[in-house]
């Protein structure tokens, strides 16, 4: 009945680390073009290191501007050793504290998958197939362990180098704006496409070295291997954590601090240099957008490998040992990085940008580019990687499937996930009426707005529920949960090219903040700022995306994890399973109580100090005395560190507490109760937030008849925008993008932990039946 | 095994019409009370006609004040003529959409289940006895209809006669406020009773003559005869759609529009008679939060009485026709009101108001009183009202329950309303730190105001959810869902109390409002604004019984549904269920995307109207002129019967859509998801903005050190506090409410139609397979 893949194993085993070394050399070489723009106080010169093939220099209707002016390019290298500087000390303290959590947390996993068998170092009988022999579940726990730290290292590493790309990049695209607003893009995008690749290129490579070096204990015990596995998503998601919900915190107690008293009180504009906590809003950008995003894309990405491989070890793949279609997640993320490329040189290479409102557009292709590419790649991927036949392990049975079948299902997927991207788009971009609507209802104060801006988001998440649904019901019906896991995947296979036009943001946000802090001209700033705007919306796309993919992912781990803890129906008539489900609802409404709070409290304590620096330092506010940058970026680190672990003990211990105490069934009902809701509250969380703020841009930018009759600056339907928008910024970076991690960590650890819970769990109802 | 109950049948047929026919006696008898207070300029006399046995006279400490000035008499009156046609045109204009709503819904009921059988008019098998003979199914659906049509017009008839004794107290309590605090306390408390009396004893009466009516033609078919009793919930709760959606939408449109010009615009105060929209805001009190909650908790009680019926129907109760155990569900509603008897006469006639302060105690002892006297009341009946051993309907199953279990189910509902009454308060009165923190926070600003609120709300939902989790296991466990159904009606017990002491807060707002307009002195607005505050409280806790109750209920009926549909298992690990647990789960914002910009929508022509009066009619501003209300009524009433269709069509077909296309097992996982989901939204909703509401109280009676730091009204905290009060205004008494009526309404239209669904669902995959 079912067949072996096409492709031989030796193929596989070259075509993936190939692709992956493929894509980090892509990275670097990216890396090295943007360091083609020198930083010293010589000359600002730029593309003389490239070949001129852009020849932008003929076609771009901006002029050069102000590139001999010697002493700006000291002041932004100055700028960008600052930021560097505090988002470095940030991740380091950070770090220290995720030093800690991994030792312990591994510890934590070592002891309780050990118990599972009293540490005895014996095989035992396989779970799925008793007539065989497994590997003892000390084995387990310590390789576990094991891919459960290899995976949280890969993500910090993936985060801090996408953190250092990002840094050396700002200030690079600002000295480039000089020269035209076509190369200021490209320099920006160029460098977001470093932290694409390098993080999806990494995380396929470490996984793939990970499965190999496994294997070699393993030996034919995939079941084994790829239940240990399981450890690497685990480590990449509560690494996420940190990075998410720290970061969050982070980048918004700077950003709302640094408004309220500088735009609110002070009235000077974003990005003054008068403004103490303005380092470290622009230190912000970077550890949670950039660093923050990487790592919950990584994690998404880790997990949804991990959970089809556990699901396909126990599918026909792995029982027959066909190597090559047991791989074919890692075939689809390989082909993802070659399409992922070809669609970078579109941009970089191809295509040119002749104006400002071409920039959107060209960001917008790129999606759009990479998912048609991407839709072929996969049909060749499902062709050669798989068995034309095969069977897919279904909660006890074995479910027969096709390889069209299973194209279809990653299809949907990747398709998903553009559909969720435009729907985002268009309910948080200021071209389309939704947002001008909200804009317009700053005409009758503060208040119309939130409420217009609240029933915006909700009203946003009508289509990407739609989508989401469709793809779990064609993926699901066709291969069960490892149907839902490749979808997820087919999802995140351009994560490349997402992350590269998502990390733009942040640097072009960045840019436009040392421009403003160099003291650069108006003309400048007008460039950076259409290079922001065009970041903002694909901000809000990126955060679809996320929220998309982290929506699939914790379906196929809950999948998973019911599979490993021998669930076969999660009935919601059972009073254990809804209780579970009405607690899992509750629980992203618990968790973003803490981090708004956290933003809340921390901002207040940014907001003492920015005002104590305001009245304590003479000249501060005439520009003669230089405020303290340096304790304003200690405020927002030490706040963020403190204030994360109340929600990162909430998202940790829930599975843990809920599995020992009251057992598999309830934990399957929390899991499925805070997927479905908190995959709305995220949704709706980040659209508001994302709709006040470009409502507020749209004021500000003036560009219709519509918006100047709102305008301009400093008018009450501005001030009422600028409310929204300071409302939002908890909304959109913190607490909306951190349910992700909610959703995913919490269905990860639970299967990591599966095993123990199966045979530990429940102790509440033990002792009282 | 099963034995019958103590209580014999013909005690029961007396004890329940008994206890009605008091409850509707005692709350006449309140009216007559009331009605002492004369409204006409002779003399503003009032407790002649009560026997003295109060004696407030000796003991209050407020002095009368301007009791002989006749021409407030009559100003009163006046505008009391003015809001009680206001309400009673906005009433008949929506009746009259009602009625063609009855009529459409009623054929279309008839129409549903006739088709069942073809119209055949032959009897037929029983669904879950198949042995035995039941009614046809032609009959289910002239019955069904039938009683669709009582419970809606009983529906009517409580909302209508609240309003009528609302809007005639209102005036009554401003005119003993010039007597004292504690006799216009009284006199608005009582008025609260008449319509908490009036409500509940006339909904079990009702109930009570229908089933008797019904048993005539069905004889001992109690399957089909409860199955078609269900028509009498989903009559109560599809009004409960016109009543508290319209209605939310009326009161908000007029509050929020009133305030943005007359607050924020021109800077006079609320409720000041110059506001042309004065009027309007005055009506909402009485269409929204009167009529509206009416029927709300009416549609609760008549659904949980149904579906505990309808499951007993097809337990041992019903398979044995033992009559006394079979209306359990009545005897504890009709045990109830006497308890409800007992606990007002506590407030009117034994403890007596002797101070401001002593006002939100004695509303609060009231819910103590009652639910420690029923408790013991639930005991009783659970003794003489029940078999000691029967068989609970469970999922295809008969489980074995105690009578003491039973009583568990009951009390563990009924505590837990308590509880999550208590919660709310602690969460949205001024007198503890969560709102303080929140006033606190308007220090920095409209915007964090909004975030701590926010973030408050998110917060109050842990432990109301706990609550019913808490109840939810407890009573599921002992006696599935009937235990689920009456544990609901334990929460629900008490509702004449609930709903006198949630029906006082309207009245002294509106009694607030009137002295306003009536000029009267600054100390009787002060004593009407110490009635108001406590009202506050009492309306968030009426918020918190009615979103328990409503989650208790809907689960019920989702019991009842899926028994009635012949599902066995709710599997989430199935893709049918699991969209539908997806897709429910985002219905609650997307409904609540509508109520918001609804009101939105129809505040801003109530801005536009409210502007245009102040700009044309000369000497408005100045009071020499007055304004055109009947304008703004009507623009209210319009806008409110407009805006209500959207979110009307999508409750009300999203069950015969999904349920006819896609099957029962979809309409379940939607159910389900719809109510995890909207539970949660609601709590936050109607707690966030009861929060502001009070942050924003507290800072402007600036009763401590800390709050008048933070004020007097106008200063810049103040201003953020209003910001958040406006924006919360659409929260709680609209979008937040409202989403009760979503989860329980698709509930039981899911129950009345599962005949039809079981027979003619799931289209879509039909022609698929």
């Amino acid at each position: 009945m079912t067949g072996k893949a096409l492709l031989p194993e030796l193929w596989t085993e070259i075509l993936v680390p190939v692709c992956a070394v493929v894509g980090i050399a892509f990275s670097l070489f990216q890396w090295y073009i943007v360091s083609g723009v020198k930083l010293t106080a010589d000359r600002g010169a730029s593309s003389e290191s490239e070949d001129g093939k852009n020849g932008n220099e003929d076609y771009l209707i901006e002029e050069e501007e102000g590139v001999n002016d010697q002493s700006v390019v000291a002041k932004c290298a100055e700028i960008q050793t600052a930021i560097s500087e505090g988002a470095t000390s940030f991740l380091f303290t950070e770090y220290k504290y995720v030093g800690v959590f991994m030792v312990l947390f591994a510890a934590i996993i070592f002891l309780f998958l050990g118990s599972v068998q009293g540490f005895s170092t014996k095989s035992q009988p396989c779970t799925y197939d008793k007539t065989t022999t497994c590997k003892p579940a000390l084995a387990t726990a310590v390789f576990s362990t094991i891919s459960f730290v290899l995976g949280a290292v890969t993500s910090v590493l993936s985060g801090f180098l996408g953190m250092k790309i990002a840094t050396y990049a700002n200030a690079r695209t600002t000295l480039e704006a000089r020269r035209g607003v076509g190369k200021a893009f490209i320099v920006a995008f160029r460098s977001g496409a470093v932290m694409g690749f390098l993080l999806a290129a990494n995380g396929l490579l470490v996984l793939y070295i990970t499965i190999n070096l496994f294997k070699i204990y393993y030996g034919d015990d995939w079941e084994g291997l790829f239940e240990s596995i399981t450890g690497y998503g685990l480590g990449g998601s509560s690494m996420a954590l940190f990075g998410r919900v720290g970061g969050g915190i982070y980048t918004k107690a700077a950003d709302v601090g640094a408004d309220l008293v500088g735009k609110v009180e002070r009235n000077i504009p974003e990005d003054d240099p008068r403004n103490p906590a303005v380092i470290a809003d622009n230190v912000g950008d970077n550890v949670g957008d950039i660093a923050g995003m990487g790592s919950d894309l990584f994690g998404s990405y880790a997990e949804s490998s991990c959970a089809a491989l556990v699901v396909a070890s126990i599918s026909s793949f792995g029982i027959n040992h066909d190597f090559t279609a047991m791989l074919f997640p890692l075939l689809i993320s390989s082909v993802g990085i070659l399409v992922c490329l070809i669609t970078t040189l579109y941009a970089t290479d191809i295509s040119e940008i002749k104006a400002v409102k071409e920039i959107e557009p060209a960001l917008k292709n790129q999606l759009i580019i990479s998912t048609v590419i991407m839709t072929a790649g996969i049909a060749v991927v499902s062709w050669i990687g798989l068995p034309s036949s095969f069977t897919i392990f279904n909660f006890g049975t074995q479910k027969v499937v096709k390889n069209w079948e299973l194209f279809l299902c990653v299809a949907v997927g990747l398709w998903a996930g553009l559909i969720i991207g435009f729907v985002t788009e268009y309910y948080t971009s200021n071209a389309y009426s939704p947002v001008q609507d909200v804009a317009d209802s700053c005409r009758t104060g503060a208040a119309t707005n939130v409420i217009f801006g609240l029933a915006l988001g909700y009203k946003s998440v009508i289509i990407p529920i739609f989508a989401i649904a469709v793809s779990i019901f064609v993926s699901f019906s066709f291969a069960a949960m490892y149907g839902v896991a490749v979808a997820a995947l087919g999802m995140l296979s351009t994560i490349a090219t997402g992350l590269a036009i998502d990390a733009y943001g942040p640097i072009s946000d960045n840019a436009g903040g040392i421009a403003e802090m160099a003291g650069m001209s108006h003309r400048i700033r007008e460039r950076t700022d259409a290079l922001d705007a065009a970041g903002n919306t694909t901000a809000a796309i990126g955060k679809g995306f996320a929220i998309g993919s982290a929506a699939l992912v914790s379906l196929a781990l809950f999948g998973a994890f019911v599979s490993r803890a021998g669930v076969q129906t999660v009935d919601v008539l059972t009073p254990k399973v809804v209780i579970g489900l009405l607690v899992g609802a509750m629980l992203p409404y618990w968790f973003s109580a803490m981090t708004m709070k956290s933003v809340g409290s921390a901002a207040l304590k940014m907001v003492e100090e920015v005002r104590r620096q305001f009245n304590t330092i003479p000249g501060l506010m005439e520009g003669t005395a230089k405020p303290d940058y340096a304790t304003c970026v200690k405020i927002s680190t030490d706040a963020s560190i403190k204030e994360m672990i109340p929600p990162g003990c909430l998202v940790m211990l829930t599975p843990l507490i809920v599995g020992f105490f009251f057992g598999v069934e309830t934990l399957s009902g929390v899991l499925a109760g805070s997927l479905v809701s908190g995959v709305q509250v995220a949704i709706s969380a980040s659209n508001t937030g994302g709709a006040w703020d470009n409502a507020k841009k749209y004021i500000e930018a003036g560009a219709s008849e519509h918006a100047r009759s709102l305008g301009p600056k400093g008018s009450e339907p501005h001030k009422a925008a600028v409310i929204g928008d300071t409302i939002g910024d908890p909304l959109k970076d913190t607490s909306g993008p951190s349910l992700n991690i909610l959703i995913k960590l919490m269905a990860v650890e639970s299967l990591v932990f599966a095993p123990f819970f199966a045979t530990h769990g429940g102790f509440l109802f033990r002792i009282f039946s």
